[in-house]
C-alpha cells in the first residue's frame, strides 16, 4: 500500500497531483464541494427579483461606477463583479464558501473525474521550486525514474522559473501519446538531468488495499485517499476481495484524507452502520435535522478500526465518528474538524458559487466542527514526520544556531543518527551525525549542511516515511485490533 | 524635540495614539486620504444609471440572493453589501483603495481634527497586552507618571482582557473633566499600580521644533510627524520663529511620517520650492499631467536637509523628493514608496470609498511608487532600533537558543553591554551581560531572562532610543549640513 497521504503531512506546502488538481490537498483548508441531496436548483435571476433588490444593489452599483470611472488604472468589468462576489462570500467568515471562476471549475471537475492524461507525478512548490513529491505507480514518471525531491527546471525547454504550481502543472500535463522532456536537478547529482517521457492516461485510484498477517490472523487494510465519484465502488471491490480471501479484521485508513462527496462516504458507511441508527444527520439553517439511514441488518462479524490524523477532514470525519459511535476504535490523532456541507451552485456562465448549505452531525447528534473527532486510542507519529524542507543559503556548521538546524537535527534523528541536541544549536554531535550521513551517501564528509546535503537528508527521510517502517499509528492499530 | 516616530519603528505592532486613531500609523501600509483639488462630487446614484448597469449587476445580485436564501447561518444585508464593496476594491490590488464604514469614518475624522479629549498617551498592543508607548507632553498621563511599557490591566475596574486596541482606546478615552482609574503592571514593580487621572483636552501637535548650536551655527530642526489640516500653519509658526532667532541652517525631519493631506505638504513646499519648477505633478488615468507651482521668487538663503527613513511615506516623500531635486541633501534610508493620491468619496450613508484617483510625480517627473526616495546621504540606525518586544514563557538561560535570545542580545548590545555572540545562542558572555544589567537595575542577578527582566531591558532600550543620544541619521545630518 502506498502511503501517499503521509507526504501531505511532510510537505507542508500545498501539494497537488499533476492532473488531479488543487482541490484535494487544498480541501483540508478549504473543504470540498459536496452535493447534498434535495436542493440543487441554483438559478435566481428573474427580472422581478432583481427589481425587488434594487435598493440593496444601489450602494454596490454606486461603488462599482465610482471605481470604473475614477480608479487610476482602467478596470475590467469581470474583475469587479468577481471581486464583489468574492467579497460577499468572504464576509460570511466561512472558509468553505467560495467563488470558483470558469478556470477553477474546470480544475475542480478534473478532480472529480476518475483519470487524467499526463506523466503521473505528484508535485509541490518547495522553496519556490517545482518539486516531485512522488511518481504514481506504473506511470510514465515512475518508469522514467523520477524520484521524490527532484526539482523540475524546465518543460520542453521552457523554464518554469517564476511559475506557480497550477501554471507549472498545466505545462507538464498534456494529451496521451505526446512527448515531454523535463530538465531535473536531483540532490547529490551535479549535472542537470534530462528526462523524456510519453504522456499516458493515469487512472486516479482513491482506494488502496493490502492484507497482513497479525498474530496469525488475516488483517485487511484499506486506505481511502479521498472520497470522489468512484471511491465507493473501488472500496466495495477491495472490501469484497479481502473478505473473499478470509479477512478476520479490518483497518480503514483515512489519514490525510481531506474529504469529498457526501454520497461517497454514505455508500461506504452502508457496509458498516446498521439500519437502526442514522449514519449521519444533515441540519439546515432552521435547525431541522434530516437523519440518513442504511438498510444494513447487522454489523460485520470482524473487528474494525479507523485510522485518523490531523489531515482527516469532512467525509473522513463522517466515517470516523460514525464508526466510533457504533463502538469501533478510532486510532491516531484528533482529526481536522469540518462539520459543514457545501453545495456547488452554477451561476449560468460557467462559474460557480460553492456555499455552505448545511451542518452535518454524527449519528448521536454531535457537531465536530472546529473540534474534530477524538480518537479512542491516541497515537502520534514521530516528530520527524512533521519536519519540512529547508532552504539553505550559507552552509550550516558547528556553533551555528537557528530553526533550520533544529529541523535538520530532527530529520537526522528520524534517520537513526545519534544527536545530543535537537534544539537548533549545531553541536559536535550534530557535526558527527552529518559526517556519518555524508559517509553513508558516499559524498564528501564536510560535517557541514549545504543545500545538497540538506536535499539528500530530505530525500532519505521521505523514503523512510514512505516505507511505513516507523508508522506508529498503524502499528498501534494492528496491535490492538484483536485485543 | 520629542522623537515620537522612532517608537513606531521600535514597536512594530501598530501603534495608535489615544484619540488620534488608527489611520496615522496604519497609513504607512494603507495610505492616507488626500483630497485632491478639481474633482470631488462622488454621487452616482441616478435611477437611469442603475438601469444601464443592470446586466452587470445581475450576476452579483444572483450570488447575493443565493447567499441570503441558503447560507447555513442567517446573513445581514449590510454585511453582504459591504462585503461586495470590499471585494471590488480588493480586486484592484491597490492597498490604498478601501472602504470605510461609518465607524471607520468617525475614527478617520478624529484623526484630521486638531485635538481630542482623553488622558494623552500613545498606546499599543504588545503580546496581547494594552501597553503605554509614550505619554504626550504635559498630558494627564504624563503628569500622573505613566511610563513607556506600562501594561494597562483595567479601566475604572473593567478588565481589558481580550479587548483589541480600538476597544481599549475607546474605554480609556472620555470627556474632559471626567475621572479615569487605570490598573497598571510596570516591569520591575511587583504590585499592581492604580493611577488616577482627570481627562483633559489634548492638542495634537504635528510639528516639533528645536534649535541646536552646530560648529557655532544656529541650526533649526523641525520634525513633522504627519501632514494634517493644521500642519502647514504649525510649520509656518515654527519656521518663522526659528528664522527670527537667526537660524543659519535647517533640518526637516519626516522620519516615520506616513503622509497625510496633499494640500498640507504643498503649503509647506511653498516656502522652499521656487516658482520656476513644479513642486509636484498630478497624473490622471489618461496620462495628463497637472503641474503645481508655488509663487516663491527665491530659495532660502540657508542650507537645508531632509531626514527620511523607511517609515516616511506619501506626503513625506513629496517633500523629500522635491527638495532633493532642487539640490538639497536627503539623509537617512530609502523611503517607503507611495506615489499615489487617494480621494475619499462619500456614499451618502456615512460610509466612504477611499479610492486611488491619481499618481503623483516629482518635480522632474519621476514616479517613486514602490521604489521610494533614495537619500543622497545614506545612514542606517543601529540594529537595536529594529528589535521588538518578546514574550517569554520559560526563562531563557545559558546554552538555550532561539530568535528571542537573538533579539535580547541585540537589545543588550544596544544598551552598551559587551556580548561575544548576538546570533541567538545564549553563551557565557550573554549570561554575564544579563547579570550586569540586573545589577544596574537593582534586581536579583540570576543571569536568566524571564518576562520581568525582558520587560526592563525593553523599557531601558525605549528610553535610550527616545533620548536621541544614538541617532546616527540626525548626527550625520548635523555633521554635513554646512559641508
Amino acid at each position: 500500500m502506498k502511503m501517499r497521504k503521509i507526504m501531505a503531512v511532510f510537505w507542508i506546502v500545498a501539494a497537488l497531483m499533476i492532473g488531479f488538481a488543487g482541490g484535494i490537498y487544498l480541501a483540508t483548508s478549504q473543504g470540498n464541494v459536496q452535493v447534498a441531496p434535495g436542493d440543487s436548483n441554483g438559478k435566481y435571476t428573474s427580472k422581478q427579483e432583481i427589481a425587488q433588490s434594487d435598493d440593496k444593489m444601489q450602494k454596490i452599483n454606486q461603488a462599482y461606477k465610482l471605481i470604473k470611472k475614477h480608479f487610476v488604472e482602467k478596470v475590467d468589468d469581470k474583475q469587479l463583479i468577481e471581486g464583489a462576489i468574492h467579497g460577499m462570500l468572504s464576509s460570511l467568515d466561512d472558509p468553505y464558501s467560495s467563488y470558483m471562476d470558469i478556470e477553477a471549475m474546470e480544475q475542480f471537475n478534473e478532480q472529480i473525474e476518475s483519470s487524467f492524461e499526463g506523466i503521473g507525478a505528484e508535485v509541490s512548490l518547495v522553496n519556490g521550486k517545482i518539486t516531485i513529491v512522488a511518481p504514481i505507480k506504473n506511470s510514465p514518471a515512475e518508469k522514467a525514474g523520477l524520484r521524490p525531491n527532484d526539482q523540475v527546471l524546465s518543460v520542453n525547454g521552457e523554464s518554469l522559473e517564476g511559475y506557480d504550481l497550477t501554471e507549472a502543472v498545466s505545462k507538464i500535463r498534456g494529451k496521451k501519446g505526446s512527448e515531454v522532456v523535463l530538465e531535473i536537478i536531483r540532490p547529490g547529482v551535479k549535472d542537470i538531468l534530462e528526462v523524456k517521457m510519453t504522456r499516458d492516461t493515469i487512472p486516479i485510484e482513491t482506494v488502496y488495499a493490502d492484507m497482513k498477517k497479525v498474530d496469525g490472523k488475516s488483517t485487511g487494510i484499506i486506505e481511502i485517499t479521498t472520497f470522489s465519484e468512484r471511491t465507493a465502488n473501488e472500496f466495495y471491490e477491495q472490501l469484497t476481495s479481502l473478505e473473499d480471501k478470509g479477512m478476520e479484521g479490518l483497518i480503514i485508513d483515512v489519514r490525510g484524507n481531506p474529504g469529498g462527496l457526501l454520497e461517497s462516504v454514505g455508500d461506504i458507511l452502508a457496509f458498516f452502520v446498521p439500519e437502526d441508527i442514522p449514519y449521519v444527520q444533515i441540519e439546515s439553517r432552521d435547525g431541522n435535522r434530516d437523519p440518513y439511514f442504511t438498510d444494513l441488518t447487522e454489523k460485520k462479524p470482524y473487528p474494525i478500526q479507523v485510522l485518523i490524523d490531523e489531515g482527516s477532514a469532512s467525509a473522513s470525519e463522517i466515517l470516523a465518528v460514525a464508526l466510533k459511535e457504533i463502538g469501533y476504535d478510532v486510532v491516531g490523532t484528533n482529526s481536522f474538524g469540518k462539520g459543514t456541507v457545501q453545495q456547488a451552485v452554477p451561476l449560468g456562465d460557467g462559474s460557480t458559487v460553492k456555499l455552505t448549505f448545511f451542518k452535518w452531525l454524527s449519528p448521536k447528534g454531535n457537531w465536530i466542527h472546529e473540534k474534530g473527532v477524538k480518537p479512542t486510542i491516541e497515537v502520534k507519529q514521530p516528530d520527524y514526520y512533521f519536519t519540512h524542507p529547508v532552504q539553505i543559503e550559507k552552509a550550516l556548521s558547528f556553533n551555528d544556531t537557528g530553526e533550520n538546524i533544529k529541523n535538520i537535527q530532527q530529520m537526522l534523528t528520524g534517520l537513526g543518527y545519534q544527536l545530543e541536541r535537537i534544539d537548533g544549536y549545531f553541536d559536535k554531535t550534530t557535526e558527527k551525525a552529518v559526517k556519518s550521513f555524508q559517509k553513508d551517501q558516499n559524498i564528501k564528509q564536510t560535517g557541514k549542511v549545504d543545500q545538497d546535503t540538506a536535499g539528500l537528508i530530505e530525500t532519505a527521510l521521505i523514503e523512510k516515511i514512505r516505507s511505513g517502517e516507523d508508522d506508529r499509528q498503524m502499528e498501534k492499530a494492528l496491535q490492538t485490533l484483536y485485543k
